[in-house]
C-alpha cells in the first residue's frame, strides 16, 4: 500500500499561491481558523490525502455515512490583490514521527508542482493561563519576512516557542525550505485547556491583513461565546466547590 | 518478507460475491459471529493470510501442534436467494496502525479480485451496560443503502459511534469504498465487559435477513447461556460484599 | 542499510541437519542451554546476523572491546548416529514484532539453504513457582512428531502454553513449517523469577536423548548451584523480614 | 522520502581522516564537547544531515527562523602532526532503534568516502554521584589500540559500562567496524543530573593528547562554573529545606 495516496477531484493550475495549513493541534486553533477560512471564503476542495499513517479508523457523519480519516485540500483563486490561495486541514496528524515526515514531505510536493511559493501554518500557542486577547506570535524561514509581518500584527519573541513547532505546522515549513519554498507559522496565544475559537479569530486577523482578505469572524465570534459559557460555568462550579470544602481558614493549606 | 503473505488452499471465482468480516474486538462479537456462521452454513477455507503485522507468536492447537496466528478466508457458492459469500476471521487484529492499513488493503484487493462487490464488517458496539435484547447499530458507505437495512432491523444514529469505527471493521469499509465498492458495517450493542454471543446473534440475525439465508442459533444460545451464568455468579458475589463491607448508612460515603 | 545483514566466517554445507535456536527468553533457558551445547560439544562459529531490529547498542567485551549486538551461528558436523547440528543463539531478541518476523524469516531462509530440514527451538515455561526437576514441555508442526519426542520424555500438553510461543521459538516455527521444515518446540519449566540452569539442563537432556548425543552437564550444574545459593540466601532474608515485621497475630491484615 | 537526507555545502576531499562524534546524551557530554571543538579549532560546516528518523519539529533560533532539526558535519584540513579532523554534532539521536541504525549506517558511509579511517565517539558515563575531577573511560575495536589511548590517559575497566553503549556513540563504533574502520568510544564520568561542560573537558582532554592538538578550554570552564553555581545554590536550597522540615531527632524515619 501506498504511504499517502491522493485522490484528486480536479487539478487547478495556480500561479504565485500561497498554502495555508490547520490541522488539530494545541486549542485546535489551526484547524478551526483552516475550517472557518474554507467556509467564509467559499473554497473549493479539489483533493483528499489518505494514508497509513494516519489513525486505521472511518469517521460515521451525519447521514451515517462512513468515510475514512483524511486531509483535505481546498484552493481559492485569487482575486484583486488576493494572490491563489491553497488550504489543508483534517482530521487528525500523523500518528509516527516518520508519518509526519512522510505526509509533510507529500503535502510539500504537491504544493510545489501546484504553484505554491509560499507556506503559511497555522498553530495554538500554550500559554496555560485564560488570555482575553490572544497576541499571534510568529517564526519564519528567512528574517526578511519578518516587517511585513510585525506590521500586520505578528509578535515575534526572541527563541519562542523555545521547544520549537512540533508536528505538521513545523515540518512542512522545514521541508519546504529544503525544497526553496518560504515559510511563516503563525501560533495564536491559548490557553491549552480548551479549544479557541478566540484564539482562531486572532490568527485570521493577521494572516487576512497579511494576505489582503476580507473575513467575516461572525460565526467563530459565536462559537468563542459557546465556549465561554462552558468555560465560565466550569468556573463558577469550582468556585463553589472550593467555598464549601475549602473555608477560607484553611486555605492556607490548599 | 513479504508484508502480508497469503497461501491459497484453493482459488475460488466467484461472482456478485459479499466479504463478511469479523475479527477480533469489543465483546469478541464480530469474530463470534463469523465463527458461528463458518460452521453454520458449511463454509469451505480456502486462504490464510499470514503477516508480520500480526503477533511475533505461533498459537498451541488442541493437538499440540503449533500454528502460526493468522487470518483465515473460507467461502460458500450461493444458493437459491443467496449470494456467493466470503468470510473473514483470525485471532488477531495488526498490531500498529500501519499494520492495520497494509492487511486490510491487501484483503480489500483480493476481494475485488475474486468478485465481491460488497462488504460488510461485523462488530461489538460497547454501551457500558449490559442490555438484554441488543440492537444493532448500522453505517453505510453510501445513503442509499440504509432504507433495506432499516428494513432488516438495523438501527441508524446519526454520527454515532462518535469515536468512528477502528481497526478492520472501519477500514475495510474504507479502503474498500476507495475501490468503488460499497459496504456497511453492523455493530451489536454489547457491555464491553464480556465476551458476548448474544450480541453476535443479533448481529446475525439481521445479517441473514438482509442477505437471505437461514442460521441455526443454538450452539451460540449455549455460549450466551454459559456466560449469563458466569456473569450472574460474579455479580453475586460482588453484592455479597457490597452488603457485608458497605452497610446502608455507610452507602452515602461509596 | 539492509533489515538483516548475515556476515559469514566460512559457509559450511551440511546434510539433513538441525537448526538448534536459544535465544533470550523466561529463565534464558533457551540461551544458556544453546551456550552450553555450543561449548561442550565443540560446535564452531561460521556467521554472524547483525539488524536494524536489535538494540542500537554495542557491547563491551572482557578486553575492553566494542562488539555491535548480534545472534551467532554455529555448526557441528554429524558424527556416528548425530545429525549434522546448527546452532543459534544471540544477545537480544528482535526489538519489534515486525522486526522479530524479519529476523526470524531470515533465519529460515539461510537455514534452508544449508540443508536444515528440522528445527527445534529450546525456551523457558513460566510456572511461577519454584520446580526441583522441571519437566519438558512440547510443542510439534505436526502430530506424527510426537511420539519419538514422548519416548524422550517430552510432556505434552493439550492447548499449552494457552498463550501460544511468543518471539523466536515460536516464529522459526511458524515460518519454518510455510517452508515445509517440521519443528519441535522444548519449553523447561521455571519459575520466571531467576535465570535457570537447571531448566536448562532438563531442555537438554530430552533434546540429547531425542537426538542421540551425550553432553556433560557439570559446569551447567555449578551455575545451578550458584543460583539456588543466591535464591534461598534471598528467601531467608526475606523470611528473617516478615518474622521481626509481621508479628503472627497481625498476619491477618497482611 | 528517504531516510536520511544529507546537504552538502561542500564536498571536501580529505585523507586518513578522523571523525569525531559528539551527539545529545548522558551529561551532554559529547554535544559539549563537540560544539566547543567546532568553534575553539574552527571547524568548517560542509553538510546537514536531515531524517524522518529525528523528531518531526523545527527549531527556533535567536532570529526568530526556523530551523529543521539536523545533524551537522563540520570538517578541519590538517595541521602539523595534526590529522584531518570530521566532526558530527546535532539536535537530536534517531528517535527509534531502527532510526540510529539507519542514521549511523549512512554516517559511516559518508565517512568511508570522505577518507575517514579511525572514528571516535564521545560521550557520558553516569556515575550517580558528583565527580570533582572526572575520568575518561574507553572502549576499541581493536585491542592494540589501548596503549596508546592509556598513554593519553584512558582508564580501561574490564567490561564497563556492563551495560554496553547505547545510541550513535555505539553504533558508529559497531558498524564502522562491520565496514573496517577502527574506533575509540571516550566517555566521561559524570553524574547524570546536569549538563556537564567539566566531564566534556576532560573528555577533550585525552582527545587533544590522543591526535595532537591543542584547545583553549576558557568558555567551557566558564559554563562549568555556572553548572556549579546552579548545582550549589540547589544543593543549599534541599539543605535547608531538610532543616526545617526534619529536625535531627526525626531523620530516623526519613
Amino acid at each position: 500500500m501506498d504511504n499517502v495516496l491522493i485522490r484528486f477531484i480536479e487539478r487547478p493550475v495556480l500561479e504565485n499561491a500561497v498554502l495555508i495549513e490547520g490541522l488539530p493541534g494545541v486549542g485546535n486553533v489551526g484547524k478551526l481558523a483552516a475550517e472557518h477560512l474554507a467556509e467564509e471564503l467559499d473554497f473549493i476542495k479539489f483533493a483528499e490525502i489518505f494514508s497509513k499513517f494516519l489513525p486505521p479508523q472511518v469517521m460515521i457523519g451525519a447521514n451515517d455515512t462512513i468515510q475514512l480519516v483524511k486531509h483535505d485540500l481546498f484552493y481559492r483563486r485569487g482575486t484583486e490583490g488576493v494572490r491563489d490561495l491553497v488550504l489543508l486541514t483534517g482530521d487528525y496528524q500523523g500518528l509516527t514521527p516518520e508519518g509526519q515526515y512522510e505526509l509533510s514531505h507529500e503535502t510539500v510536493k504537491l504544493a510545489r508542482e501546484m504553484g505554491v511559493n509560499l507556506i503559511v501554518t497555522l498553530g495554538g500557542y500554550g500559554v496555560i493561563k485564560i488570555v482575553e486577547e490572544p497576541g499571534v506570535l510568529g517564526a519564519v524561514t528567512s528574517v526578511d519576512m519578518k516587517p511585513k509581518l510585525e506590521d500586520a500584527g505578528v509578535i515575534f519573541r526572541s527563541g519562542e516557542p523555545s521547544s520549537g513547532i512540533i508536528g505538521a505546522s513545523g515540518l512542512l515549513l522545514g521541508l519546504g525550505s529544503l525544497e526553496g519554498i518560504p515559510g511563516i507559522c503563525l501560533m495564536g496565544e491559548t490557553s491549552g485547556y480548551f479549544v479557541d475559537p478566540r484564539s482562531a479569530r486572532s490568527v485570521l486577523r493577521v494572516l487576512s491583513t497579511y494576505l489582503g482578505f476580507d473575513v467575516d469572524y461572525s460565526s467563530l465570534e459565536k462559537k468563542a461565546a459557546q465556549i465561554d459559557e462552558i468555560t465560565s460555568r466550569i468556573k463558577e462550579n469550582l468556585e463553589e466547590t472550593e467555598t464549601h470544602e475549602r473555608p477560607d481558614d484553611l486555605r492556607y493549606f490548599g
